[in-house]
């Protein structure tokens, strides 16, 4: 066992493998098909993996729950219902986000190789985890990729304290010679999971991250989380906070692509309409452009490469902090927990005995080395 | 004359249509061929008549000077040197911009229509005004488009202190049944226009908008312009500000976003190495996004319009502040501008009758009632 530095609660390393193996065969005993469990434990170990705990099998109750009662369709099958050119529209069906959003990626790469640029929506979708899992996908495939979805309303735009958007988040990715180059982070200032991290540690929140029922700065994290939860009037502050001093316009513009992109444009509701009626009725899109079709791929990629080393090699205001590109701290964790195995919290691993003992199969293994 | 409340300068009031064809006529005057001066002078209008002064008229000097000096190209004529299907990269020659980013606006929405989907890069190419004119252009077209621009580097990027990014505008534009939505705005939390303003107010600046050249918060509008301008180590924060707190990483990401896609993507450079050796090399890019292909468009500007509605009518913070969508307040500028005329700072009507005086144009009329 590890107790971190960043978190007061103890954590068990398990093999990334042994948690996906887990992950997966906890999905298909609740209903999940085959293909349907594999992608969608890749997509949450991922995120545990890049040190996105929020997104990960902390989440997997939720879904071996959802499959059971039937909230989320575990017979859905994915229906291309729009195909003109490089557009197309996707109604999973209500079935499993992931692998409705894997099959637009690849439909995405697809009419992208064909036409250049390629658009897909998905809609009447589930909760899809990470976006940037996708995004990377469609990035070693060779292109340009944009990804986002919208979630249950969390966040409310500039000028209002009434929760309307999801956490949408900015989602693209793109290949380098040494790989890809990925962003991924919501459209709010801070995540859910942030807060909760803070509850955890005790440390205070900061004015422009949240507001109470009142429309005043919430400032206690446990009062927070647990009012976005049960809806009882806090919202999360898009990017740039509350006020247009900040740029909470630009930050609510942000939130507001998504949701125009996953709602009116893709078929589906804005968040504001989502888990309504028992079902998520989520939407997300995908947008690719073929570094193939703009020039030479090897010279984009390699022009993108340049472009990360000066930024990294650009003088930092502390020496201690080197200046990062997008993705080089999910990396570094990334590497460091394939090797060494993935830290995961004493109550998530109890929740994951749980599920283990719900759905009937053996928990997962955690390993007993110290890390 | 008129003194307005939010300006400690005189303005005088100039119609539209008189400053539209004076701009026109100075840039004809200075070497732009008809349709050129005739596309630049409209970007140019519509800036002041939204309440955009930093991108508007007051730019005019600038151009002129150029086209006169030969930084900017008047003989050049953009050209397509990539045309793949949906994937088309303009050489705008060192033109000017608005007309090599209007023609790849016209080329998106005709290639869009065409496929479904479509990306249009320029590239050597100069500064085009607001983005939000060419996306609305594509919108009014049926499409959701988004454009972006590099620029003159001014933009720190989260953790360091050196200007490597433009202030690259995140801008969107979609049809609703009233007209269109469309955002536009710089990347940075506030722009060198706000700072100007603030200076001419005698208005402090804040934390997290810009840093001096010790790598601390720069709080003195003036020596923050001044610095600026002269490249002599300020530098505008990202949205977010300088730390991951706040969300800098996620403002760096979204100025990153515009670098990725009009640097190396369009075989341009980043904003890095614009406005060297006497030439600006800017990158914009277009990308297109047909609502007729995704289902029926009319469905989907009905679907933008209720969402517009809901949020306007979601409970305002500030009983005295309702809650807007992007681009209502500059409608209504416009359109008060449009009926009583666009008040112009005196210094910039000053300036404006010496580029009348060098090009050997009639200074423009300003309107003598009072507003």
């Amino acid at each position: 066992m590890t107790l971190t530095e960043d978190h007061q609660e103890w954590r068990r390393l398990i093999e990334a493998a042994e948690l996906t193996r887990f992950t997966a065969e906890a999905l298909r005993a609740a209903g999940a098909r085959h293909h349907d469990a594999a992608v969608t434990a890749e997509v949450l170990v991922a995120a545990d993996l890049g040190g996105v705990e929020s997104h990960g099998v902390a989440r997997l109750r939720r879904y071996v729950e959802g499959l059971r009662n039937g909230d989320i369709n575990r017979f859905g099958v994915p229906e291309i219902v729009t195909d003109k050119g490089s557009v197309s529209v996707i109604d999973a069906h209500n079935a499993l986000g992931q692998p409705a959003l894997c099959m637009a990626v690849d439909l995405a790469v697809e009419r992208a190789s064909q036409f250049g640029t390629s658009a897909v929506m998905v809609r009447r979708s589930n909760h899809m985890g990470i976006a940037g899992w996708f995004a990377e996908r469609a990035a070693r495939a060779g292109m340009f990729a944009m990804i986002s979805t919208n979630a249950v309303p969390q966040v409310a735009p500039m000028g209002t304290s009434e929760p309307m958007f999801g956490t949408n988040p900015l989602c693209y990715a793109v290949p380098t010679t040494e790989g890809t180059l990925c962003f991924d982070g919501a459209s709010s200032t801070v995540s859910r999971g942030k807060l909760e991290q803070l509850d955890r540690l005790g440390e205070p929140m900061q004015s422009g991250w949240a507001l109470g029922p009142d429309g005043k700065p919430a400032l206690e994290a446990a009062d927070t989380v647990t009012g976005l939860i049960n809806r009882k009037g806090y919202a999360l502050l898009p990017l740039g906070g509350g006020k247009r001093d900040h740029g909470g316009h630009k930050g609510s513009a942000l939130g507001l692509f998504a949701e125009l992109l996953c709602g009116p444009l893709a078929g589906a509701q804005w968040s504001r309409h989502t888990y309504q009626g028992g079902e998520a009725g989520l939407g997300h899109f995908v947008i690719c452009l073929s570094l193939d079709a703009l020039g030479d791929a090897d010279t984009i990629r390699a022009g993108v490469e340049q472009l990360s080393r000066e930024v990294r090699g650009s003088a930092p205001v502390d020496p201690e902090a080197p200046v990062r590109v997008p993705g080089d701290r999910r990396r570094l964790v990334t590497d460091m927990r394939l090797a060494h195995g993935v830290p995961v919290l004493e109550s998530v691993l109890t929740d994951l005995d749980g599920i283990a003992d719900f759905v009937g199969i053996d928990p997962v293994s955690a390993l007993t080395y110290d890390a």
